[in-house]
């Protein structure tokens, strides 16, 4: 005997992050209590998500098309292009309305350990967008881990063996806004006084 | 232009009980990062459930055939109904392991300034089966809100209309195990004083 389709609806609903058995089904119940036409779209739209959703050619986003809309912008700088670990990130960078270059997403960051090389994160990609197109700087925003430190050093050195007049920057590390310094951690202190700025 | 589809995705992802927009986004990133089978199979079983779940026609849960798998459960007590609000309701009672007669749901209570009467909580369909089938006890366990004291008013007149030697009963009021009194509310309190039982 096959299982009823709601105990299926309630364990396949526990492949969301952060849902539980409680969690799963709650969302059955409401779904199937007045959000059926929401459920049906919910189901579409999640199936068209996971079959048609790939990487971007250019920049190694997701995207449905060859080419995502933030590289096939015409308003955005070429010249500039900032590096991050994953899509997340940039929606992150894209709302603070303060970057319009465009992206690079190396979906992972260097683990040679976990077998991910240079390769897996997309980096010959990378090194023939840096030869092809007109780029001035590359800004490495990867996470301020030791993943993140390495692949942004190996960055580094991949994009001066092409080109040694590239601008290679990286994101300011210091004090958050609002942070208070009794609660910051001593590495970060520490950088800050290191790198501290004129005023 | 149409949106694009993981905009579509993460707005969709929202119909889904206390998901805002932040949770959308981490699941939607997760699915497309790795969980792409999990997230086609949730597709399927939501479609299908959405489509196909409808209510048992004696007990009035959620299920994909004509009758639930409770109501064709030869093993299950016929003579004993619980009345509950909700599907969920029964999930709770089933936990507990500590019953073995029928159910009927009302998927809602009687809420007459909401246009909710004896015909929209099915009350037509349990008087149908207390005539028809021997049943011996009715055990009504609606919430202990306004509507759901009304609801179990209302049903133990009906079922008497129908045939007075049926017992009606309701769920046991009183303080919860493991509850402090200091805690308790003045009306359970008030209550469960009345209702004292002699030990």
């Amino acid at each position: 005997m096959t299982k009823p389709l709601l105990e299926q609806l309630i364990e396949a609903l526990q492949c969301l992050p952060s849902v539980g058995k409680k969690s799963a089904q709650r969302m059955a119940y409401q779904l199937l209590n007045g959000r059926r036409s929401k459920g049906v779209l919910l189901s579409d739209v999640l199936k068209q998500a996971m079959e048609k959703i790939g990487l971007c050619q250019k920049c190694r986003d997701y995207t449905e098309n060859e080419v995502c809309s933030i590289c096939s912008n015409p308003q955005r700088d070429k010249q500039l292009i900032c590096v991050v670990e994953s899509p997340s990130d940039i929606y992150a960078i894209e709302s603070t309305a303060s970057y319009s270059g465009n992206y690079f997403v190396l979906q992972g960051a260097l683990s040679p350990l976990d077998g991910i090389g240079p390769d897996e994160i997309g980096l010959p990609v990378l090194a023939g967008i840096v030869k092809q197109d007109a780029v001035s700087e590359i800004i490495i925003a990867t996470s301020a881990t030791v993943e993140g430190e390495a692949t942004a050093h190996y960055i580094k050195s991949l994009v001066h063996q092409i080109n040694n007049e590239i601008i290679v920057s990286r994101l300011a590390q210091g004090v958050p806004l609002g942070g208070e310094l009794e609660y910051l951690d001593a590495s970060t202190l520490s950088l800050s006084l290191a790198n501290r700025q004129t005023i």
